[in-house]
């Protein structure tokens, strides 16, 4: 598979080696709970390369900004010559975790697999090195295909019933009485068995792989290894002050928008939050991060000129300072003057009438039909200045015409 | 692997056709449950070979009269030119299914699964047929083996965990707070997976494997197969009235025993079972069973000789009309005129005392330490004319001195 080249490929040599104490402490910032954390502090001495897990599914390969926090992590361990594994889980993922979901996963084609790694791989560079010595690239089918049923026994004989139905997820759902398929049941065991086939050091994850990362360090003592430390991240509310970023909510930034795209997004977070985002999500002093909350608690034009601070840090770090300078100058003049942005994102439709509801989607397609009523209900949606706030009013576009849907979403409509 | 030429082998060519319903009459003598009847009898009707699943697992390949109920039931489909299909379960011998048992079996090199499974086939002939068109060795490693983990997964996926644990063994260790190890808790579908990959039409098995068998019907009807009848055996108590004929207790009349000693174990039995084991364990007509019964619940002189024709009956069946009326005319030899059998069993032993347990133990090392206490100290145990009822007991023993160790249960001491 070729490795792309995204920002992280051509970013900077490695820092100077820094003190265990202080990468520590650049990767405390953003954890929420460290497992194992003396082992990791003991292996940052040895001064061998760690390797560190990097286990994706391949099924919904469309990282955010929440996504990017795991990869400046590792990003920070790359920089000090460690080594991560991005763990393709192509045998696990014909499975698919069943977490937080109520159906099982569509089982995917080697092809699908192939196509999702490449997309995944595309974004994941964005953030992380890819030198070969610092990125690695495998699949769990190298030890599925040989395991073989007798080797999967013998590692489910290792495992209990007891300790697979205590999962907060599994219990969850057998008291709602949801049905539980086997395989789904099983699949902590073979996502901890990638740490023991890759004798992991470390993992880095989201909150809902602490039970299967876990489960790996278990795993691994029986196989005579030392457990991998596990790190879950730091989760921030989404834009908009819900639990978290997500795609059907709309409330995220994605890591492969746009610069201007990622700045506008960011113009729409809730001030309280101007503080938290910055400390997870930029590389800004603590100092500052929390000087530019407090800009944000005031509100009014300070509140303005804080979040014009994180957005431009936040896409600084991604996209380069050009990039971020450009955002930002482009966003005042847009804001400041009340004109339409000169980038407007190209909707291609087809001529005819349509509803307001079909307009909506076909602009921001990633809305659930509930999100886009209130976006209408909301008086966000505008066709040439004049505001739609019936889903069902049937509305005439003709090519050229401008499209706001949303805070700051412009778009242009392209016919054919 | 060799094909062992038991008694089954040299039997008698295929009895003439019989029509179905009759067949399955001859199979409902000794049928609890079944499951599928219809189905039976409409295959039956095909006129084709059926395949009949016979699977064992390779730890416990010591066989009694309660087993061979099974046997003698596909014996009848053999002799309609049916196919028993001997599969042995290598895959999941190295699993063991829990069934009733609090540990795991220990698992099997392939030298002991070579050697139990010529054990086990050498027991079975004593009553199957082995022609090689009527009589196939299988091993359930073939396609375990080939299907691989992702293979696994997808059976798995095709089952619920909650069917799983609805079986009442799981149940059971559940409630009493046992814990079940995950491999264990999916025995049922590798067991019930073996239907599938030979097609089964046909299993006949213990009532203990009713849910695994269940299980392999209903992956059956997932792979577009019409799902095997299943039935289950008469179970009878055992010879001392306990729930059923087992090692451990030393109730059971082992099917390598000497005709002699089949003899004199089933006289042991308890008169009101006669006619019971009759029906059960004889080809005597149903009739005759019912008089053997009435005979034995006379009580005295009556049961006595009711007994003895059940014993010969037995005795016939398994090893043949010579071998009957021999062991019967020993039998009565012995008991009316209390004398020693000539046959004795040899016991070996080294010179020098041992405690009388010890020499119990040495005698009939099928019975537990509290069954041997049992047997001395209710007086069923003689060195010489002389009654041993103390455990502790110190005694020396002698070459050619003679043994009792239970009724009817003579040794002769071998010195080297």
């Amino acid at each position: 598979m070729p490795q792309p080249v995204g920002p992280g490929a051509t970013a900077p040599p490695p820092a100077a080696p820094a003190a265990p104490e202080a990468v520590l402490a650049a990767l405390e910032r953003t954890t929420d709970q460290i497992i194992g954390r003396e082992d990791l502090l003991d292996r940052l001495r040895e001064g061998r390369p760690l390797r560190i897990k990097f286990g994706v599914d391949l099924t919904a390969p469309d990282l955010h900004l929440g996504h990017a926090v795991n990869l400046w992590m590792m990003r920070v361990l790359q920089d000090q010559g460690h080594t991560v594994i991005f763990l393709l889980g192509d045998t696990t993922s014909r499975i698919g975790d069943p977490t937080g979901r109520s159906t099982t996963r569509p089982v995917l084609t080697e092809e699908q697999i192939r196509e999702n790694a490449e997309s995944f791989l595309a974004q994941v560079t964005r953030v992380l090195r890819s030198e070969p010595e610092l990125l690695r690239i495998r699949r769990n089918s190298e030890w599925f295909d040989e395991m073989g049923v007798p080797g999967l026994l013998r590692e489910l004989s290792l495992v209990t019933h007891a300790h697979l139905v205590s999962r907060d997820m599994f219990r969850a759902r057998l008291a709602a009485g949801s049905e539980i398929a086997m395989h789904e049941l099983i699949y902590p065991v073979l996502q901890g068995f990638d740490s023991v086939a890759l004798d992991s050091d470390l993992t880095i994850v989201g909150t809902d792989q602490l039970f299967n990362e876990a489960m790996g360090r278990e795993l691994q003592v029986k196989h005579g290894q030392r457990p991998q430390t596990v790190i879950t991240s730091t989760v921030t509310p989404g834009l908009d002050g819900g639990p978290k970023q997500s795609k059907s909510l709309g409330n995220y930034v994605p890591l492969c928008a746009s610069p201007g795209e990622k700045f506008g997004r960011l113009m729409t977070l809730q001030d309280e939050l101007v503080g938290t985002w910055a400390r997870v999500y930029t590389d800004l002093p603590l100092a500052q991060c929390a000087e530019l909350g407090r800009r944000a608690d005031a509100g009014g034009a300070a509140a303005r000129d804080a979040k014009l601070d994180l957005a431009e840090a936040v896409v600084r770090r991604h996209d380069g300072a050009d990039a971020a300078r450009h955002s930002r100058e482009e966003f005042v003049r847009v804001f400041s003057a009340g004109e339409r942005p000169t980038d407007m994102t190209p909707l291609p439709l087809e001529p005819g009438t349509r509803t307001a509801l079909d307009l909506v989607l076909a602009a921001r397609p990633e809305l659930s039909r509930s999100a886009a009523r209130r976006l209408l209900s909301g008086g966000a949606v505008t066709l040439e200045d004049s505001r739609l706030r019936e889903a069902e009013e049937e509305v005439a576009v003709r090519d050229g015409q401008v499209v706001k849907a949303g805070r700051r979403r412009w778009f242009r409509i392209e016919m054919p």
